[in-house]
């Protein structure tokens, strides 16, 4: 019998804990999110409304890499289980710290976890941290060229959300070159516009995540 | 004779490496600005101002190591000496790659050499360069609570740049709580509220850079 030579794929170690936690996470039937942007892009007030929108009808946990976590408390003042993942003042997640946290929630009693990266267009897209879904948020103060700048944080977005449309009333904002830049990247990735402030696209951002969750949920079955 | 105990501060070799930059700097009679800031935050747009109003009166070069430096053409299309510093798609420059970058220039001919580090408030915190000052910008909608979140990026601040003014009136900025949370970290550092888009404050702080450029300009004679 001929030697056939196959071609593996070398994960590295991360990729490989990764792949742990995202066996994990099936196990436990959830949807998990990686929520990344730069510092001030609206992390947190994507997560809030995220809460606001779905708390009824989903079970909703959060995990918090950021340096300073001081929004974790206003989420588990809402009863939302929360978990503030210690980076050591590190500049990005990865998955051994998440792995590292999961034993502090009880992951079979949530649908959607949330994974708040460290605010950061760079480092966190070279880190996978086993989640199903990278959500990236640009906002429109950082300017329509941050496709251009900061491509591998857009190449690996699974959703894109450009936040605080609110204000591209105010400013020089250039829609058609971002989005040209975004789909050079990522061809057809799932991008709404939304401002966190005014509620702007939320619905429409909303139910895709909806869709996402209840084919989460559907898989379980 | 006794021994007696030197007590010596052991410099890492990134700082030893930003040692030996300063004193490239220093024997060139240039004063060197590391800028740094969040994506989107104005790090190019501030450069652009201080060459618009100082290139008449300082022989002013370019650094860039952002991840792409798309900028640079413009500033090279007014005679600006500028350089790209090639960062590998590094989240930060370190002094060993300013190093690298400094026979691209002819330093003697340069009165003012500004760095442009790579978009990020947190990494670059970390590596100095051999720089004289540390330009930190912030900008009015990454939020009031900035300093609290990125503490090593304030703390090391010679001169604080609050940006985007323009659009605090469309916004909750809370102003004296960004103060306070500076105050705690860097109290009393040089502190100016500005708008390059529409010019607000820029004087103020272009004529605390121009002293600093006195200073050191006269300081070679």
């Amino acid at each position: 019998m001929p030697n056939i030579p196959v071609v593996e794929t070398i994960l590295n170690v991360n990729d490989q804990l990764a792949e742990k936690n995202r066996a994990i996470f099936d196990r436990a039937g959830l949807l998990a999110l990686n929520v990344m942007a730069s510092p001030g892009g609206g992390k947190t007030s994507v997560i809030a409304r995220i809460i606001d929108t779905l708390r009824d009808e989903a079970r909703i946990g959060v995990m918090d890499g950021d340096i300073v976590a001081l929004d974790l408390e206003g989420f588990a003042a809402q009863g939302i289980p929360v978990s503030l993942i210690n980076t050591g003042g590190n500049c990005h997640l990865d998955a051994n710290m998440v792995h590292s946290a999961l034993p502090t929630m009880d992951l079979d009693a949530l649908d959607l976890l949330i994974i708040e990266n460290v605010g950061n267009l760079i480092c966190p897209a070279a880190f996978k941290l086993g989640s199903h879904l990278n959500v990236v948020i640009a906002s429109v103060p950082e300017g329509s060229d941050k496709p251009y700048k900061y491509p591998a944080m857009f190449r690996g977005a699974d959703v894109l959300l450009l936040n605080k449309m609110d204000l591209a009333a105010y400013m020089d904002f250039d829609v058609d070159y971002f989005r040209y830049g975004v789909e050079v990247l990522n061809p057809g990735v799932a991008f709404f516009p939304i401002s966190c402030r005014t509620g702007e696209g939320l619905d429409a951002w909303h139910a895709w995540l909806r869709a996402r969750l209840a084919e989460k949920i559907q898989a379980r079955a």
